[in-house]
């Protein structure tokens, strides 16, 4: 096994009404003033935004609001944040919502802390050195952002979805209200499900020897959230399911999953993040429809780890035959994301790029021919076109 | 489930030549003069305690340094750390060494940070309200101190064994390198094999509903230990085993096995405390000698979750007779300790208490009377003695 690190500073608060513990938790800081950063109004509406000032209020925290975060969050909405930020002497930024307004809560926390333009941080020429500290009250689980080092943000101009990892952006706090997760639409829980899942995949496959204690919590983590997002088609406001696929959630992403995998594969990741730059797609959706052609493209690298996937993962019969059960284990995967009506295509996802738009994507996702992607394979600018038009 | 918190802000540095770190980390805290704390002179035998102070002085770090813990580490050299500490200065204490050097760096450091005597916090009269930042090189995989927010010492003034629980005293850092434990004679490795086990086993015993995830994690964690355990009888030097091992041994103590249990029971580890206070027996040895005894007075207030425990962990075949079933599994959880070459009763600890000694236990472990132990079931004064005896 690899060498690793492993920092999880994050203060988790799980459980029903931990939400009302907001105001204290942010009171302990020491820190004055608070941006609540939120999305569309649901929060509004659900009175979560409401009881989460009432909790500033009685701590008497001072703090100004700035909502309007989207999926794959804008460039523009962090640049308004930062200003806002400076303007009103905010050292405190709390994200109330899933991945997209925490990237972009920890986007607006570079942007003050750091001179510059922040979206260098993003294009990689330059790193940060620091980050306002963040909170979150978390009503979606599945981008794993409440406790990871990693934001992602979109910039309108030229569509470009791009990350930015240190831990300095680190949530201080995570809220972690199963409850607040139950008003979701079903196509959204799903999502989140197999955004859980991918991150914990992306880790699993990886050419080094793992850890094993490592690779058992992984396929353990998968299949509590498989069963539990089953649970969840049926009876969506099954509090023991909810409960198991949020923490799930932050341990997926947080590290631990990864401890001795040297870093992971992340190709779906990257592959996704193109498409969901270009044509606006719902994450998860869109890392399900493109994960089983990757996997088919680079099962060749590693078919005997494709197979402990398939057999301890997906309970794939052992048949003996590395080759054979790696396949099935693929097509299962398939089989349970469309059992949760997800896509398996990109097709699926509603959209249909022309030939142009393929190369446009491959063209991107490789920085134009100036990087590779993956790690079980490394990917050029022509396996991925290959990857995305296998999986139309 | 219930509600928990989860906390572990301890870096990670795990692998090979981890421990050349030592230097630049304690540098990034700001600190200016370390107290380096140990045990026996091993740590000088292998050099580990050269390399350290190399690292210091490579980055000028200023130290001092404090030998002579034991297992069961004592109060009074923890007095005589603290004096040390404020007559130097000192504002970080690097402990190197297993649970004991930890515990007891870990209380010296509320010593000096906080007013009054230090035991006052054993003896839960006051609680801390701060501690000296602490930083860890382990060498023995074992207690999980290295992670966890807890410290026992023993006073000798009645040889009471007491611990004290908060986040202050977490490590700042933790250096784990497998290969520092290599040279740990096989019966301490097994007592650090038990003590792994037993730290997830307090927590998976426990009344309420468990969270499926934490109870995956706990069962593949305690079967791996048990895998590389055996492996070690036979090749102690094998890196991967002793990597296993070593970050099970963070794990299970640093929170993560016990999410939604509400804590667990404990009362295998507070009946080993007495033991040890008494009789200066290893700890684990402690632990593997009592549980037997523990496990078949309490199976009768939960057999289903001890039948759990039989068939995910231990592999007993399910015969659908959850009693039959859980006393299958104390059986064979005994039968694995003896193949570890751990005792599994008192007299197989190399002791023998006389009658009197044992009321003695029972008085002490219950604080004369005054508290009960265990949560799976509340165990008075009376019961504690019996269990006592079925262990001799």
């Amino acid at each position: 096994m690899e060498n690793f690190e492993y920092y999880t500073p994050t203060q988790v608060v799980f459980g029903k009404k931990s939400e009302e513990q907001v105001g204290g938790l942010i009171k302990e800081t020491g820190c004055k003033k608070v941006l609540i950063h939120y999305g569309s109004g649901s929060v509004k509406k659900t009175g979560l935004l409401d009881r989460i000032i009432s909790s500033l209020k009685e701590e008497g925290v001072s703090y100004v609001t700035l909502g309007g975060v989207v999926p794959n969050p804008r460039l523009s909405l962090v640049y308004e944040g930062i200003e806002l930020c400076k303007k009103e002497k905010v050292d405190f930024i709390l994200a109330v919502g899933g991945g997209s307004v925490i990237d972009s809560a920890k986007a607006i926390g570079y942007g003050v802390a750091n001179e510059g333009d922040v979206w260098d941080f993003y294009e990689k020429t330059r790193t940060p050195n620091a980050c306002l500290p963040i909170g979150v009250v978390l009503t979606i689980s599945a981008a794993g952002s409440e406790m990871s080092n990693s934001s992602v943000i979109t910039n309108e101009k030229g569509w470009l979805k791009r990350g930015c990892n240190s831990n300095y952006c680190r949530a201080k706090f995570a809220i972690l209200n199963p409850e607040l997760t139950m008003t979701l639409p079903e196509y959204q829980t799903m999502c989140g499900c197999v955004d859980i899942m991918m991150h914990t995949m992306e880790r699993y496959f990886t050419k080094v020897t793992p850890m094993e204690l490592t690779d058992k919590i992984a396929e353990d983590l998968i299949g509590v959230v498989m069963k539990n997002a089953k649970i969840l088609l049926e009876d969506p406001k099954n509090y023991e399911a909810r409960a198991e696929i949020m923490w799930a959630g932050s341990l997926s992403h947080n590290g631990l999953t990864g401890c001795g995998t040297e870093g992971g594969d992340w190709a779906s990741h990257q592959l996704e993040h193109e498409l969901g730059g270009m044509f606006d797609v719902a994450h998860g959706a869109g890392l399900a429809a493109i994960w089983g052609s990757w996997a088919r493209y680079v099962v060749d690298e590693d078919p005997k780890r494709f197979a402990q996937f398939a057999r301890n993962v997906m309970k794939c019969t052992n048949t003996g035959d590395d080759k054979a059960d790696a396949m099935e284990g693929i097509r299962e995967m398939e089989t349970f994301y469309a059992s949760i009506h997800m896509p398996i295509s990109i097709g699926e996802l509603g959209i249909e790029p022309t030939q142009a738009q393929y190369r446009e994507l491959a063209e991107k996702c490789s920085f134009f021919g100036k990087r590779t992607i993956g790690v079980v394979k490394k990917l050029t600018k022509e396996d991925i076109y290959q990857i995305y038009k296998n999986a139309q």
